[in-house]
C-alpha cells in the first residue's frame, strides 16, 4: 500500500488571513461538484458544510483567531487515526486519509495529494476550495516570509463544535502481547532505550514517546482504538529514573497492571498517569535539572512548547523509532510466519476469483469481504491492516480506491483487477499488492504490468552498500518504466510493523527516511496507472538482510517475504534480462518452498495444484523482432551464466 | 573531475572553545608525519607553523577571540582561489583545495574529506590535529547545541599576518568575450533576469551576485584572477533600475568601458564602483522601500548580515546561478566544439604514450607538460581547466593526486594510468578522465574497469522523467560495482560552464543540486580506487536532452559529448549486456563522426588510424562459465532486437 509523500504537521493556528492561490477549473463531470456554475452542481457525495464553519467562525471571533489549521491526524501525529479525531472529515465532508483544511474568516480550503483530488471534489461542497498539494508547499513559504505567525491553543475549536455527533472515546481493554509474540521483553526494551541515553553526547535525562506506536511497542501492549491498529492513545516518558505511562487506567486489567509492575524495583516499575496528564507531567519534570529527548516528526507542537529549549534534545525521530525500525531475528521470524500464513489467505482468494469471476457473480466489494473471511481462517489473525484496495477496471487507476457496500463494480474477465490488502496477526503485519486478469489483456496492459515487475525485482535484487538511503535506490524500480515514458505517481515503499503499524516509519524510500539496515522490513511497490482505464501495482514486503558479494565490504540486498506469484497472465517473458527471470524463477521456488509444505498440511489441495502451475519456471523467449531473433536463443538455464 | 561532496562555510568566528576529538592514529609511514612519538616524526613536505601561530593567537587575544575559522574559500565562496586568497595553506601548511582549520589558544585542527587525508599528513607539523570530514558534521551539530556564538568580525586576522608574503592583488585586464563565443549580450540577460525579478511572487527589488562566474557571466567578461577560472575579483547589484558592477575600476580598458556603457540609456547603463565598496553600497540601497534577492550558497555572512530580514528574499542559489545552469541552443554548440577540439588534444597524447611509454621515458609530470602543449595547440586554448591529474599506478588510488616537477613516478606497461584533466577555450571548459594501461592488466583490473565503464554507460543511457533530482539516478553508475562489493567514495559529476568554472553548480548528482533540466551540461564520472595499487576513473561530460520514449511524455536522457574512446585493453566484454554493448558502440560510432573528420582536416594521420583502430565495434563474447556458455548465441547485431 503506497504512502503519499509528504509528512504530518502539529496543530497549529495561524493568526493572520492567509493568501488564497486561484480555484481550479473542473471538469463536466457528474461525479464530482462544480463551483463555476450558478448555481453550482453538487453531486449526491456531497457534504453541506455551511452550519459547521459558520459555527467555527463564530468560535474563531471569540478566541481572536485569524485562521484556523485542521490538520489530518491526531495529538500523537498518528497516519490512521480513531472516529473520535476526525475532525478535519466532519468540518470539510472531504474523508481521504490526508489533506489539512484551513479557514480564515472569508474562505476555506483543503489542501491533498493527488490521490485524493477526485474524491475531495465528490464530497466537500462550494464553501471550499480545493489545493494540491504543492500549493500547500508554496503557502508554508508564503507564511515563513510573512509578518503571520503560528501559535497554538490550548483548546480544540472543533471539538467546541462537534458536540454529541462525536464518537466516543475509546475504551477496550489494553492488553499485554503473549511472549511468543514479542521481540524482546519491556524491560529488556525499556533497558536499551536507558542505555543509548546514557551513550549519548549530550546526556538526556528522558524520553518523551508521543507516536503510538512508540508505547504500544516499548511495553508490548495493544488495544484497538484506531481502525487497522492495534494501538491505544497514550503517552510515555522514559526517564533515567522512572517510567510514566499515560493512558486510560481503567483500560487496564489486573492481569495487564501485575505484567507492568509484577516484582519490579525502582526504576522499573511503571507508573500509569492519566492520559490528560501529559502536558503538565512533562512541564512539571522539566523544572528540574533534566534533558529531555524527543523525534520531532511525532511529537505535537503543544508538547514541544512546554520545553525549554536549552533542555531539549530535538532529533526527527526518537531513540524507540528508530530501534523499533530494526527487526531483530525472533521478529524477523514472526513476520516471516505471518507472511506464509498470509499468502495462504490471498491464495485461496486469487483461486476462488479464477473459479468465480467468469460467472459474472463477484464484485470488488463482496470479493473483499471473502478475501478478509479467508484471512480471518489463518491463526492469529486480528484483522486487516487497512482498508482493502479492490478496484476492477479504471477503479484501479485511482490509486487509493476502496468499493463500498453501495459503490463498486463487478469483476470481469475482460479487465484487470487490484487487490492491495493486509492482515494484522499478532506476529505481524502484512501487506501485499497483486494485479490479475483472467482473461486476453491488451498488449500495452502486458507491457506496464512487465515493466512494473522488472522495477519490483531490479530494486529486489539489488545489492547497495550498508547505510544508503532509500531515496538513493528507488528510481531503479522505476527505470524499466521511465525506458518507455511511463511513470508511477506514488512512493515505492514504506516500513512495516510486527502487530502495529502497516506504514511503519521511519523506514522507506522517501527522502525523510533513514538509511537502510539490516534487520528493517520495507515494502516494494512500484505501479502504473491509465487514468479511465486500469491500474496496476506489484508490492511485496522484503527484509533488508546481509548480501555475499564477490570481493569483501559490507553490502544489503532485500529478501522478499511475501509470496505469492505474479500473474503469468500478465508477464511479457520477452521483456526480462536474463537476471530478471533469473531472480524471478528463484522467487517462485522459495514459494513453492514455503507455502506449498503449509497448503499441503491443510489439505488445501485445489490451491497447492494451483501454487504449482502458477509458480512452473518461466522460460526466456527470443527477441521480439523477428528479423533478428533467430540470431539468437537464450534458454532457460544460460541465465545463471550471466553475471552483470 | 570529482568534486567532494561538501559546500562551502562563510567566514565566521567562533567566539568560545570547542569540543575535539581524538588525535588519529598513524600508519608507520616515511612520507606522513608520526606525532604519536617523541621527538615527532615529520617528513621534510612539512610546513613548521608555529610562529604563523603564535601571531594568530596574539591577534585572537587582542581581539578577545576564542577560536577563529579560517575557511578554504575566499569571499565569493569559489571552489577554486587565487593565491592572494590561500590563507589557511598558509597558516596550516596544508595545500589541499578543500579543508577547514580551527584555532584555539590551545589547539589547532584542520577538517578535510578522505581526498586529503594523506596529503596533509605529509604538509602538517604536530601543531595541527586531523580531522576527518564526519567529525566536521559533529562539530557543527554540538556547536548548534551549545551556547556558543558564531559571529563575523570585519577585519581578517590571517592578513594581518600575512604581510610582505602575501601575493599580490590580481590586476590584468578585465576583457569582454567576443560575441561568437557568447550565448547571448550581457543586456539579454540583464533583462532576462530583471523579467524574473518582476515576475517573482515577492518582488524583489534588486539581485545581489556575489559568485566570481555570476558576474563573469552576466556581462560576458572574463580575466584571470583566479588559477584555471577566467574570473575576477567582483560583485553585482542588479536593480530594476541601475546595474551595479563592484570590481577594481582601473583594470577595464577604454574598449571594455565602452563595451559596458555604449549608447545605453539609465537602466541599462552599467555603473561601476569599487570592489572594496560593495558592503557599504548595499547597506545603502537597503536603506530604500527595496527586496534583495540573494543565493545563499555563495553570499558571504559578511554581505548577507547587513540586508535586514524583511528585505531579503534568501534562496539556495541567486536566478544568475539558476539561469546559467541551462546552455541556450547557442551555448551548446559553442561547448560542443570545445570538446571536439579537446578529444583531438587527448587524442594525440593518448597515442604518444602508446609509442613512448614502452620506451620508460615518460613520467606524471612530463607527460601533464605535453599533454598542456596539445591542448595549447588546440584553436581558442586559454589554459587548463584545473590541475591535471595524471597518475599512474598506486597514485591513482589518491582520487586527486596531481604529480610535481620534483615528486612524480615513472609510466610503464606494467601499470595503470589515470589522466583526468580538461583545457579552458573561449567556447568551452572541458574536462575528461581516461584509464589505460598498456600492457597486461590483471583479471581485477579487467573487472574493476569494466564494471566502472558499465556505470558511465547505465547512468548516461537512462532515460528519466523531466525535473529528476541527479541523486535519485546516481545510483545507476555504482550499482555494477556495488554488485560485487565495489564503490566509489566521490560524487558522480558536476555541471560545467562555458569558458567559466569547470565545477559550476547547482548541476549535478549530489543532493544540494538542482533538477535536471534540458540544456544542462554535467560530468558523469565513476571511479574505483584500489588504495596502495590503481585507481579508475571514466569521465565524460554529457547534455541533457530530451529523449524519445515509445509513450507519450517529456523524458530526458543524456547526450555524451567528450569523445576519447576507453581503453579496449581493460574492458571485459562478457560483462556488458547487449544494451550496454549497443550504446557504447554507438558512441564509437558518433566518436568517428565527430572526431575523425577533424583528425583528417588536421592531417593527422597516425591519429586517424588509431581512433579507427580504438572504435572498431565491439563484438559481445559467450557468457564465461564454460558448461552453459554453448547454450547461448548472442551476435553483435541481436542487441539491436533488446528493448529493456
Amino acid at each position: 500500500m503506497a504512502r503519499a509523500p509528504w509528512g504530518c504537521c502539529p496543530w497549529l493556528v495561524l493568526l493572520c488571513a492567509c493568501a488564497w492561490g486561484r480555484p481550479k477549473s473542473l471538469d463536466l463531470r457528474e461525479d464530482v461538484r462544480n463551483c463555476s456554475i450558478s448555481p453550482p452542481y453538487l453531486p449526491v457525495t456531497v457534504v453541506n458544510t455551511t452550519a459547521q464553519l459558520t459555527a467555527l467562525r463564530q468560535q474563531m471571533h471569540t478566541q481572536n483567531v485569524s485562521a484556523y489549521i485542521v490538520p489530518d491526524t491526531d495529538a500523537h501525529m498518528s497516519e490512521y487515526i480513531g472516529d473520535y479525531d476526525k475532525r478535519r472529515a466532519w468540518i470539510t465532508g472531504f474523508t481521504g486519509s490526508a489533506g489539512i483544511a484551513v479557514v480564515t474568516m472569508g474562505k476555506a480550503a483543503l489542501w491533498t495529494d493527488s490521490r485524493y483530488w477526485t474524491q475531495a471534489e465528490r464530497q466537500m461542497d462550494c464553501n471550499w476550495e480545493l489545493h494540491k498539494e504543492d500549493s500547500w508547499e508554496s503557502y508554508n513559504v508564503a507564511l515563513r516570509d510573512s509578518d503571520r505567525e503560528l501559535v497554538s491553543i490550548t483548546v480544540n475549536l472543533v471539538d467546541l463544535l462537534w458536540g454529541s455527533e462525536r464518537p466516543p472515546v475509546p475504551s477496550e481493554p489494553i492488553y499485554a502481547l503473549q511472549e511468543a509474540f514479542t521481540g524482546s521483553s519491556w524491560q529488556e526494551k525499556v533497558s536499551g532505550i536507558r542505555s543509548q541515553m546514557k551513550k549519548h553526547r549530550e546526556a538526556p535525562t528522558a524520553v518523551l514517546l508521543s507516536a503510538l506506536d512508540e508505547t504500544a511497542w516499548l511495553f508490548n501492549l495493544r488495544s484497538s482504538d484506531i481502525p487497522y491498529n492495534p494501538f491505544f492513545y497514550s503517552y510515555t516518558l522514559l526517564t533515567d529514573s522512572s517510567i510514566r505511562l499515560f493512558a486510560n487506567k481503567s483500560r487496564f486489567s489486573s492481569k495487564t497492571l501485575q505484567y507492568l509492575n509484577s516484582s519490579c524495583t525502582d526504576s522499573m516499575c511503571v507508573q500509569l498517569e492519566d492520559y490528560g496528564q501529559v502536558r503538565d507531567s512533562v512541564q512539571a519534570y522539566t523544572s528540574g535539572a533534566v534533558k529531555i529527548w524527543i523525534g520531532t516528526s511525532y511529537t505535537s507542537y503543544g508538547l514541544y512548547e512546554v520545553i525549554p529549549k536549552e533542555k531539549l534534545i530535538a532529533d526527527t525521530y526518537s531513540p524507540v523509532m528508530v530501534t523499533k525500525a530494526v527487526k531483530n531475528s525472533k521478529e524477523q521470524t514472526l513476520l516471516r510466519a505471518s507472511h506464509v500464513r498470509d499468502a495462504v489467505a490471498v491464495i485461496r482468494y486469487l483461486v476462488w476469483l479464477e473459479e468465480n469471476v467468469p460467472k459474472g457473480t463477484v464484485d470488488e466489494f463482496s470479493g473483499a469481504e471473502l478475501l478478509e473471511k479467508f484471512r480471518g481462517e489463518e491463526e492469529f489473525f486480528s484483522g486487516s491492516s487497512f482498508e482493502t484496495i479492490s478496484a476492477s477496471g479504471l477503479n484501479a487507476a485511482l490509486a487509493h480506491y476502496s468499493p463500498t457496500k453501495e459503490l463498486h463494480r463487478k469483476l470481469s474477465s475482460d479487465e484487470m483487477y487490484l487487490l492491495d490488502s493486509g492482515g494484522q496477526y499478532w506476529d505481524g503485519t502484512t501487506d501485499i499488492t497483486r494485479t490479475v486478469h483472467w482473461g486476453t489483456p491488451s498488449a500495452f496492459q502486458k507491457e506496464a504490468y512487465t515493466r512494473v515487475l522488472i522495477g519490483n525485482i531490479d530494486l529486489s535484487r539489488l545489492v547497495f552498500p550498508a547505510a544508503t538511503s532509500g531515496r538513493m535506490v528507488e528510481a531503479f524500480a522505476r527505470r524499466a518504466l521511465w525506458d518507455v515514458g511511463l511513470n508511477y505517481g506514488h512512493g515505492t515503499g514504506h516500513g512495516i510493523g510486527n502487530f502495529l503499524c502497516v506504514h511503519e516509519w521511519p523506514v522507506g524510500f522517501q527522502s525523510g527516511n533513514i538509511a537502510m539496515a539490516k534487520g528493517m522490513f520495507t515494502s516494494i511497490e512500484p505501479g502504473y496507472y491509465q487514468d479511465g482505464e486500469f491500474g496496476i501495482r506489484l508490492e511485496d514486503v522484503a527484509l533488508v538482510v546481509e548480501a555475499k558479494t564477490k570481493y569483501p565490504g559490507t553490502y544489503l540486498t532485500f529478501e522478499v517475504v511475501s509470496l505469492v506469484p505474479y500473474d503469468r497472465n500478465l508477464i511479457d517473458v520477452s521483456l526480462l534480462s536474463p537476471e530478471q527471470l533469473q531472480y524471478l524463477n528463484r522467487y517462485y521456488q522459495t514459494i513453492r518452498e514455503k507455502v506449498g509444505p503449509e497448503l499441503q498440511r491443510r489439505q488445501l489441495l485445489k490451491e497447492f495444484s494451483w501454487l504449482q502451475r502458477h509458480t512452473e519456471p518461466l522460460a526466456s523467449r527470443a527477441a521480439p523482432t523477428a528479423s533478428l531473433a533467430p540470431l539468437m536463443t537464450v534458454s532457460a538455464l544460460t541465465i545463471l551464466s550471466w553475471s552483470v
